[in-house]
């Protein structure tokens, strides 16, 4: 799945009640220029909110309040009881910030969401075209008096987020006002709240490292930091949930639990909802005693208590990494040098490389996932024709086909399911009013994945069960052409993504076509979908054997179709002639491409021969798979997709052996002659 | 040239009455353990200058003195009076910094340095093998006593160096003293002055923005900015000399001069040595009066007068670039609300892109530079079997080449000129001592440039005159198709350089071989050799139409040899089948590359095919200059340099056309039969 987070938007529509997705074709936005202004069936009442927020602003003495849309934990998914933003505003885009004032209301948002949001809104809230704090920052000097204050919750503010705001405001005469208890809170009178299962612990059988050493291996690399930091704090939720080897069930699709921990070289302090730890996890975790591998189990709202006290400790010195850590947590750590910062903790940067046995179960996880995929595709091919299959009807499908495999978890996301000129739109997902039946005549791109107890899986394939045009052919080579060069490349280990990216593009750019979204994300073992900080992004970190990364050009043609190929491969050492310390990747997502779609004119001999490869494999991991499962009727269905194709060998040696062969031919000519 | 500056070894050699350079045979390093310490005959005696140094530090009751190796423009190449580094260190490297306490003295270099610096320096000083301000910062706290200061001149600071150190000494209670007279000045008796020449002004055949066309452009960019700033302070030597179309001679191989410019929306200040401007260039800059279009002549020391004293008019704002404004001027510019910053001033981006009339000057210098190299190799050809050229006298002949040309103004930087093990070094400058005699059994590499009236060239070939190894081959090869990728590539406007530059390793890659030097750098029009901010470094702007940078890859193979291809390129547009806005690099540097050192059989039909494509520019626009010149030698040499190579075809359509060939052939045969 491509990085920018609209799964939400599902979960938020149901939590509103709000079921028009942001694509609805009726012609329903508002229209605040009328008198009285028209509101569409979709548009939120928020009077009520607005003034009890209100209410709340002037006792605090504020003249406008900030509201972002993440949670504590900076999350990238957040779950139901964090959508403060849909709730006060009504839009249940994923992106956005909302500032209220005494007076007045608006909201930023990015331009996938303008449509949206006019459905969504009432006349209360102005729309602002734009997502920079800059523009924010102004629209507050405009609309705020000199003077005045401007809150915020510093739980739901990173650094940077705090830092930009201040730049910006700075020498304004306008200052920003942390407010630890969160004002949207104070009036949302339903807020959902916290899931009331158990936590889990992961079975010994998906593990390599138990949670003790994991420990001891951080310790380790506090010990070796030159700044001598006393303390590590984890905030980002998987930080945790590794850490521990436990999971929950807070985010849709995401495995986390509400958590923080503060690691020190003697003790660990553990902060989520107590009441979720069964006897048998405190017996896990050493919780009833404080010796260095005693797990103190603390509530979850007493983090900043609990840290406000470490540091009054003399000679502590707390790690974070600013990514993921909330500005409350960071302004308690003073003075200055009892800060240790960098942009990653040493839990995600240790994280980010898989241990042999997350590596194998996470490769095994994706032959099950193509065992499912391979399903659900031969189901289409059938289906299509028949005339009853939609959007939603196949998203169903594919989730179906998941659940039935070993260890299944549910999907990792909410199904891409998008036909024709719905694909277009990559961050698309099938709603009651914008599923499309699916047809012959049309390109359909299905992006999914699932979560199963050893790995978590995300495969993106654009299929056409009719007649493509040259054009589709082309634009689909061309991204097959791009998924290949970055899966076939080899490179000095630590060379970071973004600066391998260009190859997805290349072929594209050749003939002037590109896509708008990321190249690839990292995924994790039962956990995020996108697994930061590996992937592509100009904030990643380098590449390093064993690190797990989508792959996922694409080429979207407004109104019209839209292609995205995607593959989830592993980071591999690979023997080089002259050099060490090469890598290349090994695709780990097993699903053939479908041919009608592939032009073999435009493609290099060397990614002939990287495919004929990637079938192989394929036939030899899902083909023993799909035996051992008994589908039949499915292993057919996949040798007949990955018969080989015609290879004539490398571009170079293509030139001499067919020009050898013809000289041959034309020497016998001439002998005959 | 690689961007990373050596060239000025050569002339703080001569300052210092040094010549022995980087790489001497000798082993003659210092020995500080020994009793009395063993000093080799090229260590410096630096006890005077240091004495008198931590004099002037008492005077200021300073703990510390940090001397950097920049000038107050934050420029890469420095004029013999900003040696300040080597004065007192007697290391003359390029890169380095050195600390000086009341007891001690650190010098702080990277790799490339360490052996100078041990047979440069003497016994005072303790070498750091390490390059990080966060080093240096460390030392100082070893060092200085709590509570006391630790000097530098802001003027030799750039923001990010001053902001550094602040961040690696906070907390530790040893604070920076900003003290603008510099005390090294004041202990260098025999400083080089600025030199005496008069200041010059390009012809009009050479410019098509006059400085008063340029002044309005800039204007209208600063009337643009939202943040309204009233002034445009540019620090960096190529800002004001591109400004007014003006050339100077205070840094060898660059044509620049001593200056500063405030630009207001009214006002035009030039600072600089006003002696050397001539009664005819006051009345080019319209130097009498004070209006808008008004040059006002102000001495170069009054900067930082001039600039507080306009800082505390109501209202004002100065933006200025922080990549090349120095700690200094910055300091003075308060409150913050006075000041607007970007990375680059306006002028460095506006200048990156070459107007038409750059572009064609531009092309034309290389046309006549070509002309120059291929004269040389030439004679190279013949000179080297004879046994009689040496590394230095070939990088005399190569600069006597250029001077024959029209409007040369001499070498744009110091000649590499390097055989066998000595080009293994990138850094690499001939010397006395390390001349080596070229030979037909070693391979040989020259990187030189010329200035021109029009145009900065800078062009490396690799050459071998005997038989090379098939790795030699290879890995020439192998450079040649990264520097082949990267010009033949397609790519949407703005693309940055950084993003790309993999193209250039990656068939190195491929066998596990690299190049630790950057893949290009921006060049000027009669300017500096490294014209930043365009090129593919990670600070470096996105490409446009009418950029021009190097492209150079290279392989280093230790104590054996050293390859590098560069050429330069300008961006230029280009039609796709789909899209519009896309652009690619047409190669400008016209002279062929060693045939002998080609594997055919590795280049794609695609790299052949912009080879043959480059060779029959040169013969068009090379052939047609050598005419010019009547050199009938040099065109025949060249011609047959250039001759085809066989092509067959796309590397996709090789396969089909050959195939076609042989099914012609076949059924021929049958027929036959």
């Amino acid at each position: 799945m491509p990085s920018f987070s609209w799964l939400l938007a599902l979960y938020l529509a149901a939590l509103t009640g709000n079921t028009d997705g942001a694509v609805a074709r009726e012609s329903t936005e508002r229209n605040c220029s009328l008198t009285p202004p028209y509101l569409p069936s979709t548009a939120v009442n928020t009077s009520l909110q607005l003034e009890e927020l209100r209410v709340q602003m002037r006792a605090m003495n504020i003249s406008a309040y900030i509201i972002p849309a993440t949670d504590a934990h900076l999350s990238e998914y957040i779950a139901p009881r964090d959508a403060r933003l849909a709730f006060m505003t009504g839009f249940t885009g994923s992106a956005g910030t909302a500032v209220v004032t005494l007076n007045k209301a608006a909201l930023w948002t990015d331009s996938r969401y303008w449509v949206q949001a006019e459905r969504q809104m009432d006349c209360n809230w102005e729309l602002e075209k734009d997502v920079s704090i800059s523009s924010v920052a102004e629209w507050l000097i405009s609309e705020v008096p000199k003077g005045d204050e401007i809150g915020f919750d510093p739980f739901l503010f990173s650094l940077k987020t705090q830092g930009d705001y201040n730049i910006n405001l700075d020498s304004s005469d306008r200052s920003l006002k942390s407010i630890t208890e969160n004002l949207v809170d104070k009036v949302w009178k339903e807020r959902p709240s916290v899931p009331p299962d158990n936590l889990t612990r992961l079975p010994d059988r998906v593990i390599q490292r138990t949670w003790q050493e994991k420990v001891e291996h951080i310790r380790t690399q506090m010990g070796d930091n030159p700044y001598k930091p006393t303390g590590l704090l984890l905030s980002a939720l998987d930080e945790t949930a590794w850490l521990f080897n436990m999971r929950g069930n807070d985010i849709p699709y995401n495995p986390f639990f509400y958590s923080y921990t503060l690691l020190t070289m003697d003790e660990i302090w553990l902060f989520l909802h107590v009441e979720r730890v069964t006897e048998e996890l405190k017996v896990y975790l050493n919780a009833s005693c404080e010796g260095a591998l005693c797990v103190q189990l603390k509530g979850y709202d007493t983090i900043l208590d609990h840290l406000k006290n470490y540091v009054t400790r003399p000679g502590v010195k707390v790690w974070i990494g600013t990514e993921y850590t909330n500005y409350a947590l960071y302004e308690v750590i003073t003075p200055q040098d009892k800060l240790l910062t960098s942009s990653y903790s040493p839990v995600l940067t240790t994280k980010a490389v898989k241990d042999e046995t997350e590596q194998q179960i996470l490769r095994d996880a994706h032959v099950r996932d193509a065992v499912a995929v391979i399903q659900f595709l031969m189901w289409l091919e059938k289906t299509v024709p028949e005339g009853n299959a939609t959007e939603l009807t196949a998203a169903e499908y594919v989730d179906k086909c998941r659940s039935k495999q070993k260890d299944s978890r549910g999907p990792s996301f909410a199904t891409i399911s998008a036909s024709g000129p719905n694909a277009a739109l990559a961050h698309y997902s099938p709603t009651k009013e914008t599923n499309r039946r699916l047809t012959v005549d049309e390109m359909y791109l299905v992006d999914s994945g699932g979560q199963y107890l050893d790995g978590t899986t995300d495969i993106t394939r654009t299929v056409h069960w009719g007649k493509p045009t040259e054009m589709q052919k082309e634009a689909f080579t061309r991204v097959l052409m791009g998924n290949i060069e970055i899966s076939r490349t080899i490179f000095p280990s630590g060379t970071r993504g973004v600066n391998m990216e260009m190859l997805g593009r290349r072929a594209l750019w050749e003939v002037g076509l590109n896509y708008g979204h990321g190249t690839g994300h990292g995924v994790g073992n039962y956990f995020g979908v996108h697994e930061w900080p590996v992937g592509f992004q100009s904030n990643n970190i380098g590449f390093r054997a064993g690190m797990f990364t989508s792959i996922e050009p694409g080429y979207y043609k407004e109104n019209d179709f839209g292609i995205r190929i995607e593959d989830v491969a592993v980071v591999v050492p690979v023997q080089t002639k002259y050099g060490n310390n090469y890598l290349t990747f090994d695709t780990v997502s097993l699903v053939p491409y479908d041919r009608k779609l592939i032009d073999m004119s435009l493609l290099s001999s060397e990614q002939l021969h990287w495919l004929n490869k990637y079938y192989e494999t394929i036939r030899s991991l899902v083909g023993a798979e799909l035996d051992n499962q008994g589908l039949h009727e499915e292993k057919d269905w996949m040798l007949r997709n990955t018969e080989p194709f015609a290879e004539i060998g490398s571009s170079a040696s293509v030139s001499s052996s067919s020009l050898t062969l013809i000289a041959l031919a034309v020497a016998m000519l001439h002998n005959i002659v």
